[in-house]
């Protein structure tokens, strides 16, 4: 059942009731992540054939395992024995073998040599994660493992197209997951960037909100300043700064759990100048690190070459963006730590869809079990 | 009522009794500073005009702001939105403006602009502080803000007098307030500055106490060692080392809280040769740490431009001997911290004067409350 | 009562029930080190004569101070006036002043002189510790003092014998001392310095447990890889690679309760061609963190200097010896902090005798003491 979310000015008139789901009653920064989802650990380029690497999902530490021959697979990354990491044991064949006392590991986390022991009374092994290669990432699937096989991983097909040019980015990040949907949803920040981008004036187009997915949609008019080369680049062509071209391109933003996305396109319809795929996986057990991973597509102009020319341009600029929207959401992660608490005070209504949604998507705390708004 | 405090030989005699409130029974580092009083939080040449900056009270975020015209006003630094620093936002008119989305504040605190929604419902605002400049520092009144008209501001007036040259100093020390106060009334610890100073005697000729002030007086005897040149600066003369000139000058120590002031002045009378004002504004809601404001004024000699040009020696000796006090006191504070309280033995009854007036002005922790002496 | 453990294929039909103690109830690693043992804390070099110097034993801060003339002693390094460490004072004789306020102390912890008091009323002293030096090493006595006395100082004598050439070495590690323990007893870990020493094929010979004693007997075989300088200097000579050469030489690992000692001798019988004393003295108060104190004594080869010529080689493989079995014992240390406790899954009998002994020899959490073994 899709809601329909109005442009401010209607909205202050017919405003989203707290009872609709608006205002979650828990502290959304307490809410883990539902790890019923694929979420990506590593890149692919990060773990030649023969090695193995640590990463990590909300705390639990994960070892992704690539044999010379053979698919990758992920464990727990802790040996049996004495805990310590698997990942930095040996790839032998199709097994990890821990680098303290060579206990060894198959793709199914049995146990399968302890160089010093028989064979006969091999101790426990470890934990397995379902785990995929799909377009230069690696996910795993840290909860229900009989889930992972009916869970769809995402659509990142615009990454491997030929008529875009996609970066591969991403980062730790010290905020909760949460900080960084709003930070993207609310286009309203773009008066942050007005040093990179020039004074630009969002418009809220509307929005939709459905179990699980919030989407909302933008114009903006240049009001000031000089067109920056980053946007040129991923427009295409120079636009005129007056208002009166602000409507030609749509950027659709869109939180489809675990996910987001962000697309710009021409009003007129046909394939986006931009489409950015982005996920924060959480690192640490209390879940307010994260760490980044997104795809920006940027289609190729007509003239061959010229993006490629101008890419490190382009890299530099929206380095310079993520730089800034890293700064603002950590400052947020450490306003809640100093408050002890969550103190939004959210006028904007998709954002408030946004809180509610991450809120039904997630885990709350157990102590707020009783307090989570039914999804 | 003033209350005299003899020197150490008859006091072992007459000592004063617990009752007397010479030791709180509260653990005087969880004391914490009492907010109805006015507190440097700035230097004033640190804000210029049409700029803000962030500072602290006890774990409270203060922005400053100075529009291009008109005075400073102090707001809590959290926007109302989404808690990050105003302090980082843009001064426009009488206004600062946050760096995130653009809500904008005045002097009042009240929420004035959020570019994006009618002004029909603004949301609320943040917190004000009142605020005064005096002597190149910034003042806020962290209590009761009925009280600050009523409550004085230190008198400063030394610093700006063209008979003496004022030195601004001071940093963030990794302490609880009371242990500065505690260094600097306790003469008995020049021993430490023995490298520094010369093996010099102090002698405690008296003090006075009375509710929120005592005074500690002494002279001093060079036993042994050169004057160094930093005091020969202050005297503007040397002396003579033996004993028989000792009592030509006499240093006068007042805790006047929160305020704390040194002064050297002739025994025959006449102005102070050096007066210094020092006060440690808390840092962190625990207020273990502070930050130092001191205004050091030195007596301009007869022949003009020799404090001058001897001013960069005088600053090289202040910042060794501060530099040794905020060793010590970091010390002491880290034995607190692994002791898991005060196990101060105190002997001199001076000190333990003073921490009595320091227990009875401030605000002592809740669960302590009971326990706390009667004002 | 002396008990013989097997070797592994054995044990596999006649394993050590918990019954008989070999998995201790309580977590090791909360379990305290026995104080009343003599412990060192510091390399006589590190004080010169008239000089005090700061160590610590299981959070508690220790000065060790240096007469001119006089043996050393040990105080608690906290001035009994406002706790800060007396090792930042100076030697005057036989006593020890605070550098703050002049505080003195003597040998026997009494306070003996504070300058501006008289000598009528003088505060309480400080705690003092029995203190010995041996070897170049300084012992102190945590426990309680009446039994110092009885209680007999490790025999280090060979580190001293002109038959041997000896280095001390040490550093702090980021564990529980049983990890070390652990660590230099279960010789399968030689796995883990393959780089270092080439393949080695550890065969367990078997051991002893009794009360406070736990060894362990190995010979090694050459599986693989060339003899490392490092060994051939131990051994004297090149040994054949071939595995029918493997039983000339027995390593013998034991914990003599808190020490711990590795030799290596001829299966013929006759002095060890390597001896290592170690001890693993905690420093923190929960005792996650320790200090390790390691004597290397290695005999001298019939040609004279060889061995000295040689040393550096020597230091630098031991070195990188200890680098790699630090740095894992440190991630032990993590994984238990984040697991929130021990998962050890140990399936070799030495080590959990020797988790057994460690656990009956030293002090169990109070909330854990009923779970606590009997010794």
């Amino acid at each position: 059942m899709t809601q329909r979310l109005a442009t401010p000015s209607p909205v202050r008139r017919r405003r989203l009731k707290p009872a609709a789901g608006s205002t979650p009653s828990v502290d959304l920064r307490r809410v883990h992540s539902n790890p019923d989802f694929w979420y990506p650990v590593a890149w692919s380029r990060e773990i030649g054939r023969g090695k193995t690497i640590g990463t990590r999902y909300a705390g639990q530490p994960i070892a992704l395992v690539r044999p010379e021959d053979g698919s990758l697979f992920a464990l727990e990354d802790r040996c049996a024995h004495r805990q310590v990491p698997l990942s930095r044991g040996k790839v032998q064949g199709e097994a990890v073998q821990c680098c303290y006392h060579g206990w060894a590991y198959g793709r199914s986390g049995r146990c399968i040599d302890v160089p010093y022991l028989g064979k006969g009374k091999l101790p426990n092994g470890v934990r397995t994660y379902p785990c995929r290669e799909q377009a230069g990432l690696v996910f795993i699937f840290p909860g229900d493992p009989a889930k992972a096989g009916t869970t769809p991983l995402p659509d990142l097909s615009r990454s491997v197209d030929p008529a875009y040019k996609t970066r591969r980015f991403g980062r730790p990040v010290g905020c909760h997951y949460s900080f960084m949907h709003e930070n993207l949803m609310d286009m309203n920040h773009q008066f942050m960037h007005m040093k990179q981008m020039g004074k630009m004036k969002p418009r809220f187009l509307g929005g939709e909100t459905e179990p699980g997915l919030v989407e909302a949609r933008y114009s903006f008019a240049r009001v000031d300043g000089k067109q920056p080369w980053g946007e040129t680049l991923i427009f295409g062509q120079r636009r005129d700064a007056s208002e009166k071209y602000a409507n030609r391109d749509v950027m659709t933003i869109r939180t489809e759990y675990p996910y987001q996305t962000l697309r710009i396109a021409p009003v007129s319809g046909g394939d986006p100048v931009m489409d950015l795929w982005i996920v924060y996986t959480p690192q640490d057990a209390d879940q307010l690190t994260c760490r980044v991973f997104g795809l920006l597509s940027v289609k190729r102009p007509k003239v061959p070459g010229v993006l490629d020319l101008a890419w490190p341009l382009l890299i530099g600029f929206t380095e310079r963006i993520f730089r800034e929207d890293r700064e603002i959401v950590e400052l947020e992660q450490q306003a809640w730590r100093e408050l002890g608490g969550d103190h939004n005070q959210e006028v904007f209504p998709v954002i408030n869809a946004l809180r509610a949604a991450l809120a039904e998507c997630g885990i709350a705390p157990e102590t707020a079990a009783d307090a989570k708004p039914a999804a």
